[in-house]
C-alpha cells in the first residue's frame, strides 16, 4: 500500500471561540492536565484520582449517591447507560419531548422494547406537567424521562412538577443535564431526581468523551431488582460501580487522560463556586438578550423559560443562515450553531457555556452579527452593545 | 455542603514505566497533540483531522474498508459494536474463548439473545480450528469471533484455518485485535477478516478511550440487513458511519482531543512503517524471553504461540506475586500485570508494547526482576542480561 507519511502534518486545529451548542472553549488548565503522562487504571496513583473525581462530582450535583462517576463515553452514551440499565423489555417509561434530546431518549426506549409513553410539547415550548398528568393516568410507568436544558431549542424546563408525579405514581425521575449541569442548579438530592447523565463539553468546559452520571439509592435498587440482564456489556453499572467503588475490579479500562482533564475541570468550578458560576451564566446570557433584542431580533423561547447557556435566536428576514454562520467562521474564528429538524435555517443556537460565558464572547458575538447581517442588507437598529454593557453596569 | 477546594491538587500522575497489559508509555507527541485547543465536531478543520485519522487507520489495519473508524469509546465498546451490529436475537454465533476476552465477548453474545456456539481451549493454549469445525458441523452461523491476541494468557491465535472455516460456513469473520494491532500484523483486506475492533492504549501507544473498528462490505451488508433494530443507539453504525462518511450527519459529539491523540498515534507508527514496527516488538520480546529463561524462570505459552507484546512469565516458587509487582512499582516505578481469573497468582503478565516495547525497558525488567527475586529468597540463574543482550548482538 503506498502511503506517503509527509501528507500529514502536525496537529493544528487553530483556536476557536466555541459559541456553539457544544464543545465549549476548554480552559489552558484542563488541556494540561490531559497531557500529564498516562499511568495504569489500577495504579494506586490513579485510584486516588478517580476517587477525587466522584468527591468532586458529588459536589457539583449535589448529591450523596454512591454511583457519581464518569462514563467512558459521550452524553449520548450517559443517556443509553442510565436507559439500559434502568429499563427492562416491557417496563412503561414516560417520555418527555420538545426537541432533539427527548426523541433521541424516545428511540433509545423502544430499541430497548420497553412501553414508550411520549408526552410532547412544541419545540421551544416547555413540557407542561399536566399532560403529563394525564399521560401516566391509569399507567404504572417504571420511569419519567425528561430534558433540563434542550439543546436544539434553549428551553428549559422546571423539573419541580414533574418530580412530585413521578414521586406520585412510583416512577423513577431521570433527568438529561447534558447542557444544564455547571450552568444552572443540578441538585439531585433536593430536586427528587433518581438518574442523570451530563457530558463534559459544554458548562464544564472540558473536551468531549466522559458523561457524568449519578444514581439515587432507588437507581440502584431498581438496578439491583432486574430481572433480565443489562443489554450492554459495556455499560453495565452493576459491573462498573465495582471499579469505581471499594472493589476496584477490573471491567475495561478507563479513559486515563480524559479523566485528567474532568478532574481539573471539576476543580475549576469548585474554585469559582457554584453560586457564582450559575450567576455569571445568568448575567451573561442576559446581556446577549439585551443586544440581540436591541437590534430588533427576537429570541426563540419566551422569556423565564430560557436557558443561559443556549440561545435560540430567530434568524432575520433576509438573513443567509449558512453564510452568516460561515463568515463568522472563517473571519472571526467563532463558531455558532444552526437549528435542528425543523428549526433548521429558522434559529441561530449561540452557546454561552462555562469557560466560553464572558463578556468578552458577548461583546464578540453581537459586533461580528450585527456586521454580517448589514453586510448582506438586514435592517438591525443600532445599540447593540451599549443595551449589553448597561446589564454590566 | 462543605467542600474545600484546597483539598485538591495539581494533577501529577508521576512517570511510570508502563509494562503492564497496558496502558502502555504514550509520547510525547501524542500527549501535546490531545492538549490541542479543542474545536467544533462539525468543524470544517476537525473534519479534515477525521478523514486524515480514517486514512491513516486505513493504512494500519491494511484494508480499502469505508467504515473504518474509531468508537467513542474502550476497546470493550469496540468489541460491544461488533456484536450488536452483526448480531440479531436468534443468530448463531460462534465465540472462541481461550482467555478474559473471548469470555467476554460469549457475555455479550447472551445478553443479545443470540445462540452461542462455544468453543474453548485451555488458557494459554491456543484455539484447535479441528474444535471449530466440529462446533459448527450442521450449524448455520451468522458470525465466527475469536481474540487475535488474548491478553489474559499471551497467545497468539493463528488466523487463517479459523478464516477458511468462516468462508465455507457463511459466517462473517470478526477478530479482537485490542492487544495485537501495531504490534504484529493485521492486514484486514489479505486475512479475510470482515469485522475488528482495537484499543488505543496497546501497541498504538495513546491513552485509552477509543476503539478503531473496521467492517467488511459484507459486514456492511449484514448491518443492512438486519430485520432488528441494533439495540445500542450510541453504537448503532448505520448511524454513526454517516458521521464519519460524506453525509457528516451530526449523531454524537466525537472524542475530538482523542481524536487529536489517536492521529499522531498513527501517525508515528506510519513513519516508523509498520514492518519496522513489527520487527522491533519481536526483538524484544526474544530478548526478554531469553533473559527470562537464562534466570532459570519459563514462560506461560509455549514457543511458537507467544504474543511479542505480551509475554506471560510463570511465577517461580517462593516468590510473593504482589510482593514483587507492588516493589517494581514503587521502587522502580514499573508497572506490570498480574493473573487473571485461574491465572490470578500464577503468572505475571509484561507488555512491550508501542512505545514501551524498547531495550532499556527489556533490561530495566529484568534486572528489577532479579533483584525483587533475589530480595525474596528465591533462586535465579545468573546471566539474564548477558542472554538479552546476545539477542541485539
Amino acid at each position: 500500500m503506498s502511503f506517503n507519511t509527509n501528507d500529514f502534518r502536525d496537529i493544528d486545529p487553530g483556536q476557536r471561540v466555541l459559541m456553539g451548542p457544544g464543545p465549549s472553549d476548554v480552559p489552558a488548565r484542563v488541556l494540561q492536565a490531559m497531557s500529564a503522562p498516562c499511568i495504569g487504571h489500577l495504579d494506586p496513583t490513579f485510584l486516588s484520582i478517580m476517587d477525587e473525581t466522584q468527591r468532586l462530582l458529588r459536589f457539583l450535583f449535589q448529591t450523596e449517591n454512591g454511583l457519581t462517576i464518569p462514563v467512558s463515553g459521550t452524553g449520548s452514551a450517559g443517556m443509553e447507560t442510565c436507559f439500559v440499565n434502568l429499563v427492562e423489555p416491557g417496563d412503561e417509561v414516560v417520555v418527555c419531548v420538545n426537541g432533539v434530546f427527548g426523541t433521541r431518549m424516545s428511540d433509545i426506549v423502544n430499541r430497548l422494547g420497553a412501553t414508550l409513553i411520549r408526552v410532547d410539547a412544541e419545540w421551544g415550548k416547555t413540557i407542561d406537567p399536566e399532560d403529563v398528568r394525564k399521560a401516566v393516568q391509569g399507567k404504572n410507568p417504571k420511569l419519567l424521562a425528561v430534558v433540563h436544558a434542550e439543546t436544539s431549542t434553549g428551553v428549559c424546563q422546571p423539573l419541580e412538577d414533574l418530580a412530585n408525579i413521578a414521586r406520585e405514581c412510583g416512577a423513577l425521575f431521570l433527568v438529561d443535564t447534558v447542557t444544564s449541569l455547571g450552568g444552572i442548579e443540578v441538585a439531585l438530592d433536593k430536586m427528587g431526581i433518581d438518574a442523570v447523565y451530563s457530558g463534559t463539553q459544554k458548562c464544564l468546559s472540558c473536551p468531549p468523551g466522559l458523561s457524568p452520571i449519578s444514581f439515587s439509592p432507588a437507581a440502584m435498587k431498581a438496578l439491583e431488582n432486574r430481572k433480565s440482564p443489562v443489554v450492554s456489556w459495556y455499560l453495565d453499572m452493576s459491573m462498573v460501580s465495582s471499579y469505581w467503588g471499594a472493589e476496584r475490579k477490573y471491567h475495561h479500562t478507563a479513559p486515563i487522560n480524559m479523566i485528567y482533564g474532568l478532574r481539573e475541570a471539576l476543580r475549576i468550578i469548585a474554585e469559582e463556586g457554584l453560586d457564582a458560576r450559575f450567576a455569571r451564566h445568568q448575567l451573561n446570557h442576559t446581556a446577549l438578550v439585551a443586544g440581540v433584542e436591541a437590534m430588533g431580533l427576537s429570541m426563540l423561547v419566551q422569556e423565564g423559560e430560557r436557558l443561559p447557556m443556549l440561545n435560540a435566536i430567530r434568524i432575520p428576514g433576509g438573513a443567509d443562515d449558512l453564510k452568516v454562520r460561515k463568515a463568522l467562521l472563517n473571519d472571526l474564528g467563532m463558531e455558532i450553531g444552526g437549528g435542528l429538524g425543523d428549526l433548521a435555517g429558522k434559529i441561530w443556537r449561540v452557546g454561552l457555556m462555562g469557560h466560553s460565558s464572558c463578556r468578552r464572547n458577548v461583546f464578540l458575538f453581537l459586533s461580528g452579527l450585527e456586521t454580517m447581517l448589514k453586510f448582506q442588507g438586514v435592517k438591525v437598529r443600532e445599540g447593540a452593545l451599549e443595551a449589553a454593557s448597561s446589564v454590566y453596569a
